[in-house]
């Protein structure tokens, strides 16, 4: 299966004296493209505080081959690693015109609603994200 | 030598919905507190450029232990490991008085200004920041 | 003419404790919703530097109803104000399925690329725009 | 008394590629400096919700002479208008070594914590912000 794609234009207030993209925006941009396949997949995020889990961030990281312009159109890919116990790994890669500008992950921890104690991931949740993980072969 | 610590105050702007900084903002934060240990070491930003250079980004990555809140005190150290050729490691530590919130790291990369074409740090850019490597020992 | 409208869905990113948008960041989708009606009527805005102007804000202003939440879509309608010699203001409504949320306006000012010295709009700039003027009755 | 004063250093992040701080980054600075104001005249924002009270922001604006830039110590000048029943408009005026780049307002009302619903602001709050609001003569 394809990655899941999540398509956005660069905003002004996202470029920096450079001329291109802030480092710390891409990770935004992760945590958009991460929503928008949480929307494809499970439906929406409140769904999700109404089980009684909610997720946060336990890592995070990027490599940076080449900037995103003002007014440009990327596009970002997102595959997830299969899941563990309560942490699930989803990889991107901001492309524009097919060209690789900058890769990255972002690791969530399912915890309690309220507390930050780590919860297993309820069934359904790895059923609806099963299609997006990416089988890597051997 | 203890590490350059730079001191800043969380900003209402900075918090999410789940009441801590925004996992992008520490980012921009790392961003900040590198800054500051430029100017400590080097001078003024600008002074990089008028020397014909620039740095970039090349890669970033954070691990995320537990959350800043509006309006703490939280301070940031940063140390340097040994420069290469062309490129810079700072190693960055999120504190709220004493405890550890967050670790991360970025590589800037010395490029031509204007271009994105590497460069060797200049001498005097690695006496300036000598202060701040941190020595690992055996 | 209807307004012009520009739709956006709510980044995590720009929802607060209280749970709905910063109040800030509703100038930042003024800006957004600004530069995507140039693009409909001007085209890309390298057009405007090539053309050796640049357009700096001068003035903005934001009266806020209630606010809108994450994930939500919401719409921002652009109307401008009959141009003067150098300056145009953009009127904004934010709205979520009709209910309108937020109100501003933004007014830019033509000036020389590279300085800020006050330039007379170009009249392909007057003609491009001219659809997207409101006209007030007596 | 002289107005209420908070500086602060401009980041990187927050200029755009005209090198200058990006428009909306202003109200977030209004924002930092009126918690700097309402830390010395109240005390931690926290004992607002305690008391069940909590301010939403009702209007904003900003006229936009000069812009600050990266690197440079601005300072935040913060003045309050007599209060209403329910709201307190505070005026701000952004300088960098006397000359001033900015001035704006926001304009926040007291509403019942979780809720929108106006309250009066207590006593307290009108003994502690006394000091601040500015006493404009005949």
């Amino acid at each position: 299966m394809p990655p899941f794609v999540h398509r956005l234009r660069v905003r002004y207030v996202e470029c920096d004296m450079q001329g291109h993209v802030f480092n710390a925006h891409y990770f935004t941009w992760f945590d958009v493209a991460n929503t928008e396949l949480w929307r494809a997949a499970v439906g929406s995020y409140a769904k999700i505080n109404e089980a009684g889990i909610d997720v946060v961030v336990s890592e995070a990281g990027a490599r940076y081959f080449t900037g995103a312009h003002f007014d440009e159109d990327v596009e970002i890919e997102v595959t997830l690693e299969p899941l563990t116990t309560s942490s699930m790994t989803s990889r991107y890669a901001v492309k524009r015109e097919g060209e690789l500008l900058v890769e990255g992950f972002t690791r969530h921890v399912c915890v309690k609603h309220g507390v930050r104690s780590k919860e297993p991931w309820p069934d359904w949740v790895r059923e609806a994200v099963a299609p997006y993980v990416q089988q890597f072969k051997a």
